[in-house]
């Protein structure tokens, strides 16, 4: 089916079943993105205030083949909520559907409005005296319904898992415009196929998530960071075998940093207080979240202790206060910003089954050296998880701009390798438009066929997020 | 597409493409199943060695229309492994496959193929010194895949989840013949549709998992059990919460046991100990497992400290030995062995959000026996995860038969209430043949019709398992 452009006749009619000031001109907010790579088009922006309202502008752009693109807090890096180009959408914003609808600290349950900012949606949590775990960076602007069908990751995945893993129920709104009642606050629900899973991670293309029953966690009662030197990759590896034998699921966060990046800090942000003097070649932080009754200093004081023994770490910093725990912190999430400020050839979303991380590392650089020896990269992240930023920068004193005609050849070396190690070339960031050509290169053809089929079912007129994860 | 069925030119044709001794009259075995309320047809059963002769099979069915039954290990319960009606199937049973592929112990991740009994997968993780935490009564003779398959809970999803929870990645042959080769072992991974998920619980309809993933957890260092009495429901719900609170995840099992499950134990199995006497009305089995330097024995005596203080418990039995341990178990194990000594009317496989339960309970027990106030109910189960037991048995010293007539409107009334509740006539058993009337009825409109749209797309001559989940 062919899509058509929302016209001023289509935009008249879905204006009128919808109440006053529903439809608006998209301010240039709704058409730009993070990164800078594309702009948007659309002829509206539709700001519905209920899920009824939501259903009908969907049923109209399904009958009228109208593309809808879903806006969530617009934080997302690789161009899902933007359309460059094609027949003229819609733009669907949930920003008025913001509530908070209900919490159940007995059952550690919280549901949530799409367009609840995910930082609304912590604080709701903590003052109910429990925890929502995901956290990223861009919590302050991105919406529960965007983390949800882009499936975020962030700093706790380790302990609590992907976004995917935070949900118990939908509400949603198919791409015929029917409402899908799915908000089930149940642990064990075995009847029929997971609609559920299918629209998390589905990046707007199946539907419009409106509504998420959400799951808590107890907030844990005594908390520790450290950060420990260690050899290389594959002491950290073994690292966190330990540290996972001693804490069980105890462990919080688990982060690799490479000395490129402690330097990129140094020369960046030299106010910046650093653990360790000189800079080691590696070293992780290590955050435990522990119950009642136990001592997590204690607990890192021992694993340090016998990490020492087993030769794994090699120095050690064990945080003895709040602010101390604090400052460690402030190493690894400035790692990013430093990142920005020396400006990067090529930035990678990676990850790579854990056991293979140490292996993985030095093949890279290697590749990447014989490419342009000038190179320098820092690698760094969710070690735990094995999603690792893997990002390449110009050579001390040299600009990005001299390496534009590498960037291409260097993402692609990234992930063949990547591949090779049975690895993703999206760990948390998505598919979107930015990697539609990657998906189609690296992805399972079997996969690929089986996703098309299903956008075909539910989406016989293709109106949802057109472009986006699949062409 | 109408289905065909397995004519012997059809069978002829396909054990020419396969090795001999691929394709084999079905013993009984493979077309009864553990309830007995349904015997199964087939024209054949095939017993493929490799995920290739897989392929070969489905592919044939799919082009000459024939059904496709796969067979685990037999021990569902809902009659989604046998086809009793319409044209004749093959059977599919990967009992041949059951290689566990590989073990990761630093990924905390093992590979094994579908036919793999439940009990062979979690040796083999025990040898890495890893738990596989599934865990449930047939485990010696279910397979993994038939597990996954039905997405199967069992005794440990309150601390790590049902089946679904526990696989990062499966190969399997999807209904046109295809093998999707999604066996990944990342824990991050945001490339396209979670088609993982959607074979997950589809009961076979969808394709066939060959081989899986699998997540393994640390072994809990110091593991506690113990049992307290509780004066009601609500009481036991809070108990919980106060638990949680506590020990976070390290609460591994929190069953709910009712006087009537004491008192069937006390009559068909005497020679069993029980733990109070005389029996109380309510009582509620804690397991914990800690991590290294924590003692469960402790935890436990401090939580009963303050649950006494709380008027929430009353009594208290904290196992001091392994024999204990058992003991105490052997109470909450053998209360379905003491069901069926006294034989059901109905039983029912439920689940309500956790902090409605109290209020379900006594709901169920009015509308019962205003219904007949002879009959008993017997409820217990998995109240961590909101999944009761709520059987319903003859009055004392009656038979089953007497309640024949009202067997049809029990089940009714009961499902009819755990709606009410927003709960799930199928909390873990799936749908299989016997609840697809149920589906129908409790289900939501869209959901089905999003099913009934995903099955037509993947499996459009609808030769996977036939007659099951849907019509």
């Amino acid at each position: 089916m062919t899509l058509k452009s929302a016209d001023p006749a289509f935009l008249d009619a879905l204006s009128a079943r919808l109440p006053a000031d529903t439809l608006r001109r998209p301010d240039v907010r709704y058409l730009e993105e993070p990164r800078g790579r594309y702009s948007g088009q659309a002829a509206a922006v539709a700001l519905p205030r209920n899920t009824q309202e939501v259903a009908e502008i969907i049923q109209a752009a399904h009958v009228g083949c109208v593309g809808v693109v879903p806006y969530g807090g617009g934080t997302g890096l690789v161009g899902g909520q933007v359309m460059p180009e094609g027949a003229t959408p819609i733009l669907l914003s949930l920003e008025r559907m913001r509530k908070i609808r209900a919490v159940y600290p007995q059952e550690n349950v919280l549901i949530a409005e799409a367009g609840a900012v995910l930082a609304e949606v912590q604080a709701a949590a903590t003052d109910a005296g429990r925890l929502f775990p995901l956290s990223l960076a861009a919590e302050g602007t991105a919406q529960i319904g965007g983390n949800l069908s882009t499936n975020a990751g962030g700093v706790n995945v380790l302990r609590y898992g992907n976004a995917r893993d935070l949900c118990l129920g939908l509400e949603a709104v198919l791409p015929t415009g029917e409402i899908w009642h799915g908000l089930s606050r149940l642990r064990k629900d075995n009847t029929g196929y997971d609609l559920k899973n299918l629209l998390i991670g589905a990046e707007g293309t199946l539907g419009v998530i409106t509504a998420a029953a959400l799951k808590l966690s107890p907030i844990p009662a005594n908390a520790g960071t450290a950060i420990f030197t260690v050899r290389d990759p594959a002491a950290a590896v073994e690292l966190l075998a330990m540290v996972r034998d001693a804490v069980g699921e105890g462990v919080s966060a688990f982060e690799l940093i490479h000395r490129q990046g402690l330097d990129f800090l140094a020369e960046k942000l030299p106010e910046l207080r650093q653990p360790f003097d000189p800079r080691p070649e590696w070293c992780v932080l290590i955050e435990l979240g522990l119950g009642k009754g136990q001592d997590a200093e204690d607990a890192l004081a021992d694993l340090f202790g016998h990490a020492m023994e087993a030769e794994l770490a090699e120095d050690g910093v064990i945080a003895q206060s709040e602010a101390q725990r604090q400052s460690l912190w402030a190493v690894r999430e400035h790692i990013p910003e430093a990142n920005r400020l020396i400006g990067s050839v090529s930035s990678h979303d990676i990850s790579v089954p854990i056991s293979r991380i140490p292996k993985f590392i030095p093949a890279g650089w290697k590749a990447i050296s014989e490419l342009d020896s000038s190179l320098r990269i820092n690698c760094f992240g969710h070690l735990g998880d094995g999603n690792l930023h893997y990002n390449v920068f110009p050579g001390a004193g040299r600009s990005r701009a001299e390496y534009d005609a590498l960037r291409g050849e260097v993402k692609r070396i990234i992930h063949d390798l990547v591949y090779d190690y049975g690895g993703s070339m999206s760990a948390e960031h998505g598919i979107g438009r930015m990697k539609v050509g990657d998906l189609e290169r690296y992805g399972d053809p079997m996969k690929l066929a089986a996703m098309r089929a299903i956008k075909q079912a539910l989406d016989p007129h293709g109106i949802m997020n057109p472009g986006a994860v699949m062409r």
